[in-house]
């Protein structure tokens, strides 16, 4: 095998015309003589390139509209033949070599997003270029196949370094980009195809496998990979310092971005096994985490803390990496960013993770699951509430709609049953007191949430604290409520829909609590 | 577009010779011209059915090795030309249309499986099948294409009712295939020339969608696929009577039968909230699920139940559906079989949804999460101890040994900090009596354990009653232990492999409390 490899015969016919011309030069500097087919031609001869018609090589005129342009024994002959064991059979037969092919495929689910017909549809599925890609690509033992105009700048400077010569590292790697360009290409039209006939079928892709050190457990091995063509993704997270994240890292990363997103104010949400164990909102960020931490100040060492604003010196300090006897330990801190100053302070400590995200890399639409070979699919649950119905007591106030949705967006991120408590300091600031978290009943979670609010709050009875009971799913029985009443919550807030909904109300009535149905359901699994 | 269009000419080269010779018999029958290549013709041949070696159409040899054997002007433009608008040229450069391809490829993954150097692998690449595949598939408005041997028998039995003919629809379905097909086999190659160059990349295809009601709450869409190639897969669970499966309940079925398919004797176990609050091992089913019942009876209600032996009546006469005020609500019954009597009984429930499933679901060897356009793959957690070492007591037997696994087999599913207390029953059955779930504090969740399983099994202490209690992770601290050793705990089960677990050994001597580290963590999340 040969390894740099001289291109004397290059074939272009591109969809996307960008970087074109200055490829086409190079390619005439060295002397390379250049095929081409209708619309790509025109640019050339137009910028004075020469070139050689493609129906010359073919002996074939272009035909039926266009669909039939280069596919012919010659030029595939040219592409596929062993440079070595073929050489002489080549000859006889006049063939060529082709050295080079650059050609692309216009992005098929552009022309889905057109919404045609189905005839038109098919129109637009290219059969030729495919087709010199993947001979180009099964030889790259000899030749060298460029999809993508991305790449042109590196190959013409190889060009220039290598006198006209491709590595055979450089063929290897357009190699795998165009199988990996027909398998995208053809993936989508199988799934528009199947939609045509019924089928509802799904797709992925996944790149870039970065191999984790394991899993959840040190007996699994894992990976964590990008979506192929996604815009952004947290793969894409940056990881200033610290050792690289682990599998249950990512995880818990991804539920402490998702509760900060949402926040309004300087926002600070800790996560620990893949709950919230505390969050907070303030006007002033170290408040924010001060107030987070408060929320279970136990479980939120070894935590992950992430912030919804870029994270300064002061914050920070909050963790005490210098007071040996009031150290707080944390695994990851995460934000949008971090001032130098900051970022300093946190580096002193060697094993915390700093990271950094943004808002994009959350916005996929979908969430999904898969479960011994099936897929699940589902809309995210990105929407608080559908209404603020108070079924029972005196009209709530603007303020206590925004510590309600404080509260939604918590609970939301909570595993079910999850009952979350939340309050305003005396400073007014959004805090979550208490949580109840993964349990089979619904009242064990209130006894959770309850018993950690009054902890956290000093007190022996939650009565007076203006503390918001939350609840991901309804009520189904009055106990619920008595439970409630009884550690002195007056102000509750769950979707409501149960049939026994008249019977919570009315229990609500009688202790004179607060009722507020949200509308919707946030079961988390 | 015509309907029923007859086929007069067919290409036929296939590697996967199965069901060829009735396929071609059936064209010969009604007079279709045969064009084929080698191997298949050879095959023609021997059976002595005629055909038209594909040199003369194309006018080219075979060469390069077989690398070109089909792709050519001729053949493709054949394939390919729109038969109303491009007749006439098609006339004049001497196209006959081919209104059949039958080809196929063969599995890339198999010559993968033979682990050959790179060049070898190249060779196998096929150029001109999914050329073909692709032309015929595009212009399916007039051509069928053939891609999978299984599809032969109901185009013949179309053939016969239709005089020839085939119909647009099969046509289409037929062509959906055929880029599925193509869609796999570069998916395949793409993912394996990735690996030569380094890159560690992941396909997925997933099929059959299945809209549900709603996702995991009412505002979220949703639906579920099966993978596309997979031998078996959950999404094969028959559903024998009842609603379709929600979100939720494909969930907490995964959960379910991965706990029960580890089961020895007559297995139960109950799912509420993915997570199991209720498991037993009986020689008698009726007896398991009644132990299982009693593990959690208030969750238990609207649970998943889910059991590893076909299901007897007396076991389902256990939910008093005929009992109005004793009657339990149960959401999902699943099982490898049910008797019919057990179906006829449990029938009479209109909503409950009776399932069954095979061991063989389960048998992917990865967990997938993807989370914001990334991928997290992990191996299973399916080995449940590395060891069974007495850090500190007495050797523990046989019989201890069995209750330790069953133990662990129901803690690596519940959501972590994760604890769980077992017994044996008087009778000697395995028995779930508390269990601590999603808790950031493992000292939550052995409170939660332990009242429960003080409840269940009303006593004020665990002393004396046999208890083990398991922990997914180590123990960080001693108070752990010490608030074991007040609930009356003497055996506790966890992996090990604290720093401090010197200390934790120490107290636990004090205690008089037996240790065993089992060396494996069970975190779920």
């Amino acid at each position: 095998m040969v390894d740099n490899y001289k291109i004397q015969r290059a074939l272009i016919s591109v969809t996307d015309k960008t970087n074109l011309l200055p490829l086409a030069n190079a390619l005439q500097k060295f002397g390379v003589e250049i095929i081409s087919t209708g619309g790509t031609g025109k640019i050339l001869s137009d910028a004075g390139i020469q070139f050689t018609e493609i129906t010359e090589v073919t002996g074939n005129p272009e035909a039926f509209g266009g669909r039939m342009k280069t596919i012919s024994f010659q030029i595939e002959s040219a592409l596929l033949f062993d440079r070595e064991r073929d050489a002489q059979e080549a000859e006889k037969l006049h063939i060529k070599p082709i050295d080079l092919v650059v050609c692309n495929l216009y992005p098929f689910e552009q022309y889905i997003a057109e919404n045609p017909d189905s005839d038109k549809l098919i129109e637009y599925i290219d059969i030729g270029g495919p087709t010199m890609i993947r001979a180009a690509a099964k030889n790259y033992r000899y030749v060298a196949v460029l999809t993508n105009p991305n790449d042109y700048d590196s190959l013409i400077e190889e060009l220039q370094q290598k006198d006209g010569a491709v590595s055979l590292e450089t063929r290897l790697d357009l190699m795998a980009k165009a199988f990996n360009l027909t398998a995208d290409y053809d993936s989508v039209i199988a799934q528009k195809m199947d939609s045509l006939t019924g089928n509802d079928s799904v797709r992925f892709s996944f790149t870039g496998g970065k191999t984790l050190r394991y899993g959840e457990n040190s007996h699994q091995s894992a990976a964590y990979y990008r979506a192929s063509k996604s815009a952004s993704s947290l793969y894409d997270i940056g990881v200033l310092h610290g050792q690289e994240l682990s599998y249950n890292n990512i995880l818990d990363l991804q539920a402490a971005v998702q509760t900060t997103a949402r926040m309004s104010s300087q926002g600070c949400a800790i996560i620990k096994h893949n709950n919230p164990c505390g969050a907070a909102e303030s006007s002033v960020q170290l408040r924010a985490f001060e107030l987070a931490w408060a929320g279970d100040p136990v479980s939120a060492f070894g935590g992950i803390v992430a912030f919804n604003t870029p994270v300064n010196l002061k914050t920070v300090q909050f963790l005490n990496f210098h007071d040996k006897a009031n150290k707080k330990f944390i695994e990851i801190i995460a934000a949008p960013a971090f001032d130098d100053e900051s970022l300093d302070y946190l580096k002193t400590h060697k094993n915390l993770r700093i990271v950094t995200y943004t808002n994009a890399m959350l916005e996929d639409a979908y969430e999904y699951r898969i479960a011994n070979n099936t897929l699940l699919k589902q809309s995210k649950d990105d929407q608080l509430y559908s209404k603020m119905e108070v079924v029972n007591g005196d009209a709530i106030d603007e303020k206590q709609k925004e510590l309600i949705t404080f509260g939604l967006n918590i609970i939301r991120s909570i595993k079910s049953n999850a009952i979350g408590i939340v309050r305003r300091t005396p400073e007014g600031e959004p805090q979550l007191v208490g949580m109840g978290s993964g349990q089979p009943n619904r009242l064990n979670s209130i006894k959770l949430a309850c018993d950690k609010a009054k902890l956290n709050l000093g007190c022996s009875t939650l009565k007076g604290a203006g503390a918001i009971l939350l609840s991901d799913a309804y009520f189904p029985f009055e106990d619920n409520v008595d439970k409630s009443h009884k550690e002195g919550i007056d102000l509750i807030v769950q979707p409501g829909g149960s049939i026994r909904d008249k019977h919570v109300i009315e229990r609500c009535k009688e202790y004179g609590i607060t009722l507020v149905f949200s509308g919707l359901r946030h079961f988390k699994h």
